[in-house]
């Protein structure tokens, strides 16, 4: 009978109007019917992506989509510009080692930014980087990145910009065209509040005529191919047909409420857990650049984070993430984004204090909740 | 207010038990609740694969494991024999293009089977084949492949055997372990009555051997990766995971029913519709190689084969399937797998009892259903 309230940073929880449409008879995709979906689905993601390029849909997770922005973007011997801050910006170096692409690494302590202006001394050095990759929202930090001031770095140079904006996508502002983003990849699970599974990128003009001369071996993430089944408003392959109605149900919410609104929302959300975890005595893993989608908390001393995250989730049904890779069982995560409300956000903050007070953490108990609550009123 | 029969070779009709798991509140992946879904999965894929096998999973479709076949198998250099018959076959030549891997392409008419002797003859000749690559049932054609016959020839080589069974799985039979399959890939919509959006392989310990040494670039679809990731009861990626847990259901109800059971009557319902199209005189696309899973039947002379799947999907609310590229209009395939039942192949020959009249197609109305009901009692 334990009831349970979901806020980890993807798989975020589903509104029941888009868990219903899940539950309906599956439709055939070579249909009018579902071509009137992709057709609304396909705007309605550009709405959010604040776009007028093309989005492609995957049948994937987010990695893959990451991974067709490397085979699609690059030819044996070109180099690329990979800011790793986290797990996540790390995964793209990953993937150009698999795939033979030599590049330069911006490496950055886990909880803090990237310094745009590095990038600008890489490139200014380095006239052979093809593209440069980085990450909106570093899910496995909570870092904010300023893709913005990149972008406007990035005009004076041809490279193209990758962002990884996963966990950033309808979870805090991302105006793709404006601030000069070529290729932004995200994911279902996270500010989109469906199931994983499906994965996007956006690809601007100037994408476009680097991937027509790339010769790295690709199929089932081709760019091209579903460029050219969208403009028969159709897929490549088959697509994940009941997720894509699920998207379009959670793409309607999300323009009903506006992005605007949305944002706002969970930048209150998040500066009350900021509030609230630091009346508590903790302290933030990112607290400069910290994203609005995300907050990373450290765990503190003589805490075993791994038990904390587990006895929340197990004996009180309260999901956060953990720290993953390096800050395992140093950190622990609590989103705010998509379909988590200030509700839910007190009965983890609540549950929080109950679990580090039975850990014999050392605080005010109710001193996070009262924060909260003064910075949601 | 039209009631929907979908008789179309994938998606597949969902039951409701399954469907209804797909509105359940999300859950995290990352959990032990999330492992035993893993585990049991796992566990009723081999019963279904037949085999003692990995079965790897993909948040993708079929074609993802497809080309995950070849990168993992693959070296620059290596040769592949590709059996071609359909639109799936040729798709393992056109990922091997992509991939620069040469291959000798075994082309057979639509409609008509591989014989396995023609494998042997270009094994025997070319030993720097290291796999083969085939279809076990063609959703394309309806043909069904002796895969237990090129099995047997393909142990005198060390040559790979790799089976599509997208179609095949769950649909009819397979023995993975019995007949030597190395790698048999399939998809989710199919037999296995779940949405489209997860694929898997099954792969052997002489396929990973192969796999050690393959050096074409993979990330996503790494097997290794996957493999690593099962023996600690995870994913290497985010997984798809209602479509897990709505796959956890179909399982049980295909185990509960007994895989004889859903054979034997996959059989009987295949041969009812054979039965039924011939006595309204119409002809077989795959008279002698057919699988039991999809009917391919010829369109008549002068009937407009495209507009005869339209009016009946849309008129009437029976799906089935049209010709794919060569074929289109000239075709139209009826499945007979998962949770399509007797009755809903009487509404579909009905309806194209219905339609053909309509469409001014000669023939004794009432003579398909006679038959099919015939076979079916």
């Amino acid at each position: 009978m334990l009831k349970n309230y979901l806020l980890t940073p993807g798989p975020t929880p589903i509104p029941p109007r888009v868990l219903e449409t899940m539950a309906r008879p599956i439709i055939h995709h070579r249909t009018p019917e579902f071509q009137k979906i992709i057709q609304e689905v396909e705007e309605d993601l550009k709405y959010v992506y604040q776009t007028k390029n093309e989005v492609l849909i995957f049948a994937a997770s987010g990695t893959g989509a990451m991974e067709g922005s490397i085979a699609n973007l690059f030819s044996p011997g070109d180099k690329a510009l990979v800011v790793r801050g986290g797990k996540f910006g790390e995964r793209f170096g990953d993937i150009c080692k698999a795939y033979g692409i030599e590049f330069t690494a911006l490496d950055v302590e886990w909880g803090k930014a990237v310094d745009p202006k590095m990038i600008d001394d890489v490139l200014k050095k380095d006239k052979k980087i093809k593209a440069v990759f980085t990450t909106l929202c570093e899910t496995s930090t909570g870092v904010s990145t300023d893709v913005e001031a990149i972008g406007k770095i990035m005009k004076n140079y041809e490279a193209v910009l990758v962002v990884d904006a996963i966990s950033g996508l309808a979870a805090i502002p991302i105006k793709t065209d404006e601030w000069g983003i070529d290729v932004a990849i995200s994911g279902s699970q996270k500010g989109l509040m469906i199931p994983p599974g499906l994965a996007f990128v956006s690809v601007s003009p100037k994408a476009w005529q680097v991937i027509e001369k790339s010769t790295l071996p690709k199929y089932y993430f081709d760019f091209k191919a579903y460029k050219k089944a969208l403009g028969k408003t159709d897929t490549p392959f088959t697509p994940a047909v009941n997720l894509m109605i699920a998207l379009k149900e959670a793409l309607k919410i999300i323009k009903e409420e506006g992005l605007d609104v949305i944002f706002e929302k969970h930048k209150k959300m998040a500066a009350a857990i900021r509030s609230a975890v630091k009346s508590m005595g903790l302290e933030l893993f990112a607290p400069e650049a910290y994203s609005d989608g995300v907050t990373a908390v450290k765990v503190p001393k003589g805490i075993d984070g791994e038990k904390l995250v587990k006895t929340m989730r197990d004996k009180y049904g309260v999901g956060i993430a953990g720290g993953q890779d390096e800050m395992k069982g140093k950190m622990f995560r609590i989103a705010t984004m998509g379909y988590i409300t200030p509700p839910d956000l007190i009965v983890c903050i609540a549950t929080l204090e109950t679990v580090l007070s039975e850990m014999g953490y050392k605080f005010q108990l109710g001193s996070g909740v009262v924060a909260l609550e003064e910075a949601l009123r």
